[in-house]
């Protein structure tokens, strides 16, 4: 193993990330754009034919084993921060959201599949591309809005909570459209429907029996514990000893990932229900902290891996710009469309929180990129469509978090009572 | 890349380093052996003819990508951990021991090297193969000693702070010896010594710079930074933003142990005068629990990896196995000689604190495993006498744990009353 590159580029990223979020953060828009900006510059500068980073020494080129460990460190990241989001998110209340959850959730995966698919056929005719396209409309990363809300201590806010349950849902259709236009390209004769039925009832059943679980697993746990402990004192004086929380968490939240990607889920969706097991203690026990420190060190690659996945030399076609200025216009649109409608309809909320909830849910981020992977791979999708849907999914990732901030800002405009001081 | 195998790995191998941790800690010995031990288990438990690894469906074979992210954790944990206790030692405190130190370090080299090389010459009478057993028997790990002082929460006292001393003075001296032994061996013309001269140079530069930075930069950099702040609060009426202090941390911390792998120290030296430079504001800001956080996380696959790297099979040979033993008493015994005289000599310490120093500095964990694999690719060691060192390097760092936490209760009864009660 080549210990000293590794490090050189863990140090050389991590201090770029982090000096283009403080620039960034001090002009007044989200820090973590800065760190998206400094992956796309990374990934796209060329001075005298070589790129920044062979320049620095650094090689991350796709495929390179340093590459596999940025890889790495980027899905730690973000599956530790929803993880944290979990820990700060009670079963309750996110039960407390779940007919509008839903409803947000499913508007927003109808509206963005038909526009996107309407459009492509339009423009294309491929049917398969055209479903393609219609899938990676659909998919929302919730890490973007999830930082965006850590970051601006929003948590316990109803439309945050909508947003998060609607994440989780969003990722079961999400993977439901993506396993039907999947299965209708690989096979000619038509879709093996029973598969199909199967994965979906997989999926459902463990996103429900971790609910079930932190509703009333957890609690009657805790009790037995408690009885336990208190007995335990009684007769010899002392508590017992057990397990850390925090490496009992840490375990509970990589099981879970794990076990949500084998099932066809993303890995962050199971860290996020992870967490929920862990949220009526997570304060005391300090959990909550440990895992923003995790996250502290891990999120930054994730964000610089999202803007190193842009390819700028794509963008000098005319029409390839033109598309992909349409797409992004549409991926907005309809996403924004489809969950303020949600949010509108499910409890009739006013048009900030509309705003707020329909914002919340336009970034794509890497969960877009994947689906155009799997198209391009099963060659059902062109290369140029390919580099559109990246382009897309980054370009909402970036433009979503300003907007998302000033809807809170102006929703909640006692909260930043201190930060506008900031700004004097 | 493969997420679902990455995280499997990484929970399987966490949850079983704890457990290890925990059933050896609940009989009374140092958890990090529990650890190691559950390295040896997973790496030698052969089922059906199916490793025990490929039985849990994890592929860590030496080379594949899912054991470079292992390696790369194990590092990085071990590089946490020496930043750790470079954050609890203030250079002055390091500078009061400095003496004593040096010459624990230096008799702590010599008896090693000398005594290695006397065995190999006897029994072997290859001039190479015994330069680079006596190399092997030269370097210490801190690492493992750390663990245990930080576990025992005995940073503060004089032995500890003598042994993380001469074990930065050990680094640069197995340095300058394994430059040596390498030098000749890949140069039958004889070594090339100005080369020599200038690693050294470098090394010895490197190492007093950056105390030198601790000692008169850094209470400067805070006297100047407090006027700053001050006269800005003056004129604005708040705090100027800056950077978060954990992250201005974790960077230097990597750059430093990149700078220090570069020259040719070991990653885990840089890492720890990184540490130094923050001690005076690292309780305050923070800094050390976090640091503290991502240890618990990373560490245990140090621990693991240091286990796995013993291969069992080898040990059915009675000549080899009579070389093991013997090895492993010399290793012991010739550090221990070494490094108590040296605290003797040094400051007249009394029998407690010298056992303590001298079984303090016995690992050898990585480095000796590191010397020992330059020697097989330089083809001048030979395969059996690689086995042998490698199993040397493990069992020293078996054995030191328990010894130097049994001298350390026994120097210091009145700390551990708590622990002793816990035992009760």
């Amino acid at each position: 193993m080549d210990l000293l590159s590794i490090l050189i580029m863990l140090a050389v990223l991590f201090a770029l990330a982090r000096i283009g979020n403080r620039l960034v953060e001090s002009v007044g828009f989200p820090g973590l754009i800065g760190e998206i900006i400094v992956g796309i510059l990374i990934a796209n500068i060329v001075i005298n034919g070589e790129s920044l980073l062979t320049l620095l020494n650094i090689n991350i080129e796709s495929g390179s084993e340093n590459y596999h460990i940025l890889e790495t460190f980027a899905e730690l990241g973000v599956i530790f921060l929803l993880f944290a989001v979990g820990l700060e998110t009670k079963v309750s209340t996110l039960l407390s959201v779940g007919k509008t959850a839903m409803l947000v959730a499913g508007l927003g995966v109808l509206v963005p599949f038909v526009l996107g698919y309407a459009y492509i056929t339009a423009v294309d005719g491929d049917f398969h591309h055209a479903m393609f396209m219609g899938a990676a409309m659909v998919a929302t990363s919730v890490g973007i809005t999830a930082r965006v809300i850590k970051d601006m201590h929003l948590i316990e806010k109803r439309e945050s909570r909508i947003i998060i349950g609607a994440a989780v849902i969003d990722d079961v259709l999400g993977m439901i459209v993506l396993a039907v236009v999947k299965g209708i390209a690989e096979n000619e004769d038509g879709l093996a429907i029973f598969d199909l039925i199967q994965i979906v009832l997989v999926a459902c059943f463990f996103v429900l029996a971790v609910i079930a679980v932190a509703k009333w697993g957890v609690p009657r746990y805790h009790q037995w514990n408690e009885k336990r402990i208190a007995s335990y004192i009684e007769k010899h004086g002392k508590s017992p000893k057990g397990f850390n929380d925090f490496v009992v968490g840490i375990i509970v939240c990589l099981a879970l990932a794990a076990l949500a990607e084998y099932i066809g889920l993303a890995a962050i969706i199971g860290a996020f229900l992870a967490g929920m097991l862990f949220a009526d203690k997570a304060w005391e026990s300090g959990m909550e902290k440990k895992v923003d420190t995790l996250t502290t060190f891990l999120i930054s690659y994730f964000f610089l891996n999202v803007g190193m996945q842009v390819d700028v030399s794509g963008l000098t076609n005319t029409t390839v710009l033109v598309s992909v200025v349409v797409v992004i216009i549409l991926a907005v649109i309809s996403k924004y469309i489809g969950c303020s409608l949600g949010a509108k309809i499910g409890e009739h909320m006013d048009a900030k929180s509309c705003n707020i909830i329909g914002f919340g849910m336009v970034p794509r981020g890497e969960v877009g990129i994947i689906v155009a992977s799997i198209g391009l791979r099963l060659e059902v999708l062109s290369a140029e469509l390919y580099s559109i849907i990246v382009i897309m999914a980054v370009a909402t990732t970036i433009i979503a978090p300003p907007i998302l901030s000033k809807f809170f800002r102006s929703k909640y405009p006692e909260e930043f009572v201190a930060t506008m001081d900031d700004k004097i």
